[in-house]
């Protein structure tokens, strides 16, 4: 059995997996990293060690002319050639905000959907060290603080509607997970390559198998942040540590573990801070007191303000340090204004001895065009 | 008043440092961060914000041929010009093993020793933002973990004897003081430029208060990894985060804060996790039993065998994840050898049921050469 394919399947029981009788939803984006998955999954079904139904899934987000259209072309014939069942959805993403998170939006409600009507187990999705690592860097440049550098984790339930703009983002925000709203359905997300393939790794195991895979033309356009991490700041960090790319998810992993403890201390009725939290369990907070605010630590008020956050925006998405800080000015000090801006005409407003959460006014944006 | 002037008083009394009756050593290498700082303190003393006796500390490390007389001398006609007490030592360096390391503990021997002989309250040192934002990424490239990513502390008591060689680090090992044994001597280290100075606005209080400073020409040599950092890696990050520096000092600091809790928490008879940890308080285990470290979390392990480590050998230098892996990997499984190798000829050996920390066997060094 090849290496990546034992360590696929070693994964697998280290996620405590079924190994029979399930669906599973693949999806494959024709990268080297998702056609990897399929074929050592693929490989795992034929070799008996894995007995399920498998399902490429594909969206296609016509976003890049004939480009995307080759995508899906490419992905239903490798379907075709390995026998494997296929769905495929087309996109309508909105052009109104952010172009990226919109797509991962329909992406994932098309993941969603075909995993609900399969009554599958999970969603698999090929997230590799480079993701973990490549998302680290980029939380850690725009300052989101200690809980913002807690890797993506390799399983977890898929939450509600509030928190599935994450579910298949490169750039996860997946974080702060004792707080998340869980959903009742049993359906997870998984990302079985994370803790152990690198994208280069996916890449020869691909070459090895002889089969092809697409290149994303989007990979190479250095107007992307995530690219110019991945081209220019890692093989600049790699001249210090040849094996940074394993070293930042490391520890992006181990922050993870850190902050899952520390969740799992600030349940309701397991520490002092729960009480005051917004917990899994109960509904939102509508306002936060200022006087139970200002008897926090620091650590524990910019915790409980991005769950907070999180918990109305649904993401912490564009959430920097200074919004934190904003917030912070607005609880200590008497003299900052009244409201603190956040990205998306969202804004904290304080009235009254408690902070809202709320739109931004209209007048407001009005004097910012 | 000099907005730098302003802004170190204000941070004196964050610090609740006292106001009169006290000597301080300031350590002066001659560079802008040491000079700034003493030439506010002397601002601060002229203006009877601050009624101490100040002593300049200078340490010629005699390393660097006639730069380092030439620091020197600059160093003492400074003193001589603001009517500055001056203490000034000389070196001999060991040129056995890390020189960077030796250098520095000799500092620190002059350091305390002339605190001790001056009966002072604390040492000041010049460190600045960009300081801790280096150490950051020093920390976070190596993989030494969350932990390591804690920031330096703006002050702290002086430890033992064998926690001294962290004292001026500018590579700190700075962290889990909960359990750094404390001396029982009130000698404090003080970084009252951490917080809130970049190196940046040093040179330009020096340059507005007509005060020139020396250039450490090892501060080019990009031989060295911090410089390589500083010249290379930050300017990048810069392009991603203009505020780059202080983000990163940001993100240390609070690492540092939530580490902190968690030591209080670990405290003997604080957590079950105290029980077992090496603490402050406790004599050095000379060994861990292997069922103990099996039933921990990740973490709390990882925790755990780097403090051990820690007091055996004095700090934490050249300790990198894989290190504490190879640990890992002798306390779980049962095939992988009986020793895992550390820095400086020490290991630990597994024996018995329990780790033992120890001298490298001679036989083994033999071989390697």
């Amino acid at each position: 059995m090849h290496g990546f394919v034992r360590n696929l399947i070693t994964e697998w029981r280290r996620l405590e997996l079924p190994f029979s009788g399930e669906t599973f939803i693949v999806a494959v984006s024709g990268g080297a990293d998702s056609i990897s998955l399929i074929l050592a999954l693929n490989e795992l079904k034929k070799r008996e060690k894995l007995n399920h139904r498998f399902i490429v899934a594909h969206f296609n987000h016509m976003l890049r002319a004939g480009a995307s259209d080759a995508d899906e072309d490419f992905v239903r014939r490798l379907a075709v050639e390995h026998g494997l069942e296929l769905a495929v959805g087309h996109g309508h993403i909105s052009q109104k905000g952010n172009l990226e998170q919109n797509a991962r939006n329909a992406r994932y409600d098309f993941l969603t959907k075909t995993a609900e009507s399969a009554k599958a187990f999970a969603i698999l999705t090929g997230h590799t060290v480079n993701d973990q690592a490549e998302t680290f860097l980029m939380n850690l440049i725009r300052g989101s603080g200690p809980d913002g550098l807690s890797g993506m984790r390799a399983i977890r339930k898929l939450g509600d509607a509030k928190a599935q703009g994450q579910v298949d983002a490169k750039i996860s925000e997946d974080n702060n997970s004792p707080f998340l709203p869980i959903s009742p359905s049993p359906l997870l997300l998984t990302r079985p390559l994370l803790t152990w393939a690198t994208r280069r790794a996916t890449e020869n195991f691909c070459h090895e198998m002889g089969v092809e895979y697409r290149y994303d033309t989007m990979n190479e356009d250095l107007t992307f942040k995530r690219v110019r991490i991945r081209k220019l700041l890692i093989p600049m960090l790699e001249d210090f540590n040849p094996k940074i790319i394993e070293t930042l998810a490391k520890t992006a992993s181990l922050m993870r573990e850190a902050s899952e403890e520390e969740g799992e201390r600030r349940k309701p009725g397991n520490a002092e801070t729960g009480k005051l939290g917004p917990s899994s369990a109960g509904p939102i907070n509508d306002q936060l007191a200022l006087k139970d605010l200002k008897s926090l630590k620091k650590t524990d008020l910019y915790e409980l303000l991005r769950n907070w956050i999180k918990q109305h925006r649904g993401n912490l998405r564009g959430i920097e340090m200074k919004h934190i800080e904003a917030i912070e000015r607005l609880i200590q000090s008497r003299k900052s204004g009244k409201t603190a801006e956040l990205p998306d005409r969202k804004a904290v407003v304080k009235h009254g001895g408690v902070l809202r959460f709320e739109d931004l006014k209209v007048e407001k944006l009005a004097s910012e065009h």
